[in-house]
């Protein structure tokens, strides 16, 4: 029996073939870019399900993991990298297509699914599993099993206000946890930092203009021993360590899974990180410590997740 | 079949004995002032379930609510309104000094769970039940039962922190959501306004003096139209939707219960917390409305909840 497990991205979609009683062992993998609009999306999936029977040589149950808000039935209601689809019925339509059980989830969702069952979360009964990248994505798993919530729109963690001055973002509102502790969160740190003068070897890394600093450059001249660097490392990291600490204090979760593009830097960033959640958690010195590590799963991650969406049977769950 | 429910609050503990299949129903209720030290509060239970006894004419088993962390062994790590008192097994002492089964949880955990089997939330999947007082308590509960947390600590939304330069906390944090939205949210917000000269009607009916402002007056003066009072309850209501957007970001529960004092200004209050969440919580266009409803139960939700920690044949859940 074979899963399919399909990732939407923002610029690609990854799709792997596995068996989903040993979903990190990839048995064929195929990538397209991501299409515009709903037709284009939903041709893209059909289409990469197809190559992926063809490589594993069967048919599999197809599961999918968007960036956007997903409700129970399998609609996309809304996601910021799918500009102009609203409220697409992606499971039925695609069920339709391909004639065979699929199911769709929040990709977010998706890379927690995957590290809980087959990852650095493995074992644990209630995990949260967030995703660094451009934004931050978060999956909740509580006894066992994916927290939905009651449209399915649960986790949306990256939109938790933390600072009600703080930068405004493209939801609407101002000091959204994802503008201040994601990869773009880096980078925003990182160009105050330059304009306030206090990193000018970062600077002169991307080239004297402040406008052009990155976060690799940060992260490049930190790992050189830059003390401009690392304070700017240092304040991404209590950033990160405020929405745990929120998102500790109210799920209580047994283990923190750190993941996306931002996490490689773990290096730099996962002791940081623990000193700063365990002085914010409620109650730190008191409580069983609350593991925090990183991702295993790399970026297949979603992919995986998405094919485990499905039950053994192939059905959704 | 008769159970005790005992809520420990800050200055009294309120017990209640109530038939578990119909448990607003309250048979017999007694209330002794709420005693200092671990020895004290465990006679106080006892002497408490004692009364209980002899007003129904059956020994129950008991629940108690305490404010405070709880572990899943019935343990009171710590908690504000009881200082002196650090790990205390309440569960398993009670138990051993009655002869009959004691569960023990956070107080609000138990205002939740009466509210969802009973009151309010009745019905609902997936609720958040937020109690605003002097603090602020939350309990979940998902797929119908409460979110109890890895070592049982969940709940504490009180401590998510909504503003990192905000007012400082007795927890040691900055910009607790307790310390913005709650009675002494209130009570802040109203000070800072009558020194800003903005209620000066709110400070003559406090006698003249702005360090005598309190919430009443600000509700007092607001329910009489004063434009100044409407502001501070203006603002209240703000951050009390900060938080809860926080939180259904987060949970994405079916129904949103809020009780505590504070709420006794519903008639003020609930409207404007409605209106400042529509705004807050993400895709609130998008996505099915979350109704925000005041609690029904009242002071007694915490004690018929500690009832309800017991299953229908007296042995903790």
């Amino acid at each position: 029996l074979i899963h399919h497990g399909l990732d939407v991205g923002g610029t690609k979609v990854l799709g792997v073939a596995v068996d989903p009683a040993e979903p990190t062992v990839v048995l064929a993998e195929e990538r397209i870019p991501t299409p515009s609009g709903s037709d284009g999306l939903l041709g893209a999936l059909a289409d990469l399900a197809g190559r992926l029977d063809d490589r594993a040589g069967t048919a599999g149950a197809v599961g999918v993991g968007v960036p956007g808000l997903v409700d129970h039935q399998g609609v996309l209601h809304t996601g910021p990298h799918l500009p102009g689809i609203r409220g697409l019925p992606i499971a039925d339509l695609l069920a339709d297509r391909l004639g065979r059980p699929v199911a769709v989830d929040n990709d977010a969702n998706c890379h927690a699914l995957a590290e809980a069952r087959v990852g650095a979360a493995r074992g644990a009964r209630d995990a949260l599993v967030v995703t660094f990248g451009t934004g931050i994505g978060a999956g909740i798993i509580l006894r066992g099993s994916l927290l939905e919530g009651a449209a399915g729109f649960a986790g949306e963690a990256g939109h938790m206000v933390v600072d009600p001055l703080g930068p405004p973002c493209p939801c609407g509102r101002r000091g959204c946890w994802e503008r201040l502790a994601s990869g773009s969160g880096l980078s925003r740190l990182a160009r105050d930092a330059a304009y306030a003068g206090r990193i000018d070897d970062v600077v002169a890394l991307a080239g004297g203009d402040p406008e052009a600093v990155r976060g690799e450059h940060v992260t490049e001249a930190a790992r050189a021993g830059s003390d401009g660097a690392l304070e700017v490392i240092d304040e991404l990291a209590r950033w990160i360590a405020r929405g745990l600490a929120n998102l500790a204090n109210v799920l209580d979760p047994g283990v923190i899974v750190l993941g996306g593009g931002l996490i490689g830097a773990a290096d730099l960033l996962l002791e940081r990180v623990r000193d700063a959640f365990a002085v914010r958690v409620i109650a730190g010195e008191l409580r069983p410590e609350i593991p925090i590590v990183a991702a295993a799963l790399g970026e297949r991650a979603g992919a995986i997740g998405a094919a485990l969406l499905l039950d053994q049977a192939g059905q959704p769950t």
